[in-house]
């Protein structure tokens, strides 16, 4: 898939950096991690993820406070920013990356099916994008895992952080 | 994907005896998380998961003593059951399914390529499979998801454990 050469080059990026990377996803559900163990020699780089389908385990695994998804429900910037802090901190990760959306048939909590945020934290701090997808289940999700993959090699352009 | 069949049938066994479903994996990295949220109505039943990927995360995330980390290394039969036992506690889920094993391309920790162990922990107890899988890095992930998904649906077709 089209993923593969993106994500190739952020693990080339990062293993150049010496730094480590981290996932927490909700709506893509593991397909971003699977996306970066099919490269090999990920392992130097990839250190592990947290699949965050149920609300409550964005907080038990992942860490956002109780009180935001209580405020805003799971689909939130704010909500994306701190499950990719929670990545990093919880898989001792240089970068963390993170989605959360609502992928359907159904809207949820009011918020629309395609309405998706992908979120990057690391050294130089966070970044967040909403976006508005079209198209499936399935279609929604794969194009989550294209624009996570999009934004963290955005991100790891910017010269690495002096130690 | 044929893995489809079988995690459809397990996700609605598992919604008729009102149960719960967590991931714990290693060497299939997300796959198997994501061949369960594919299924449309999966959120009643599956409630996320753990990509354990760096050895020392096992222990971190998925609470594998660190000393049977130690002595056998992460692809070994227990740390799979360790690691299925480890999906249901820290996910708050009746059901961890769990993956460990060498995808290669390389021999790991003097474990050959394609050497893979698929566990299952419930209220019954725990069971774990020896898979001696051939095929690229790609073959092994998928064949390791499948075997782990019908090892789940061997333990669920057995009477749900009376309350």
């Amino acid at each position: 898939m089209g993923n593969d050469l993106v994500a190739v080059a952020s693990v080339r990026r990062l293993k150049e950096r010496g730094e480590t990377l981290a996932t927490a996803e909700s709506l893509t559900g593991g397909l971003l991690a699977a996306t970066l163990v099919e490269i090999s020699g990920v392992s130097a780089v990839y250190r592990g993820g947290l699949v965050v389908y149920a609300t409550d385990l964005k907080h038990a695994l992942a860490g956002v406070p109780e009180s935001l998804l209580a405020e805003r429900g799971p689909v939130d910037p704010d909500v994306a920013t701190a499950l990719a802090q929670g990545a990093r901190v919880r898989c001792g990760a240089d970068w963390g990356v993170a989605t959360t959306g609502v992928a359907g048939p159904e809207p949820q909590d009011g918020k629309p099916v395609g309405l998706v945020y992908v979120a990057v934290a690391g050294p130089p701090g966070a970044e967040v994008r909403e976006l508005r997808l079209e198209g499936d289940r399935e279609a929604i999700r794969t194009e989550s895992v294209t624009r996570a993959l999009l934004l963290l090699a955005e991100c790891l352009r910017e010269p690495a952080a002096s130690v």
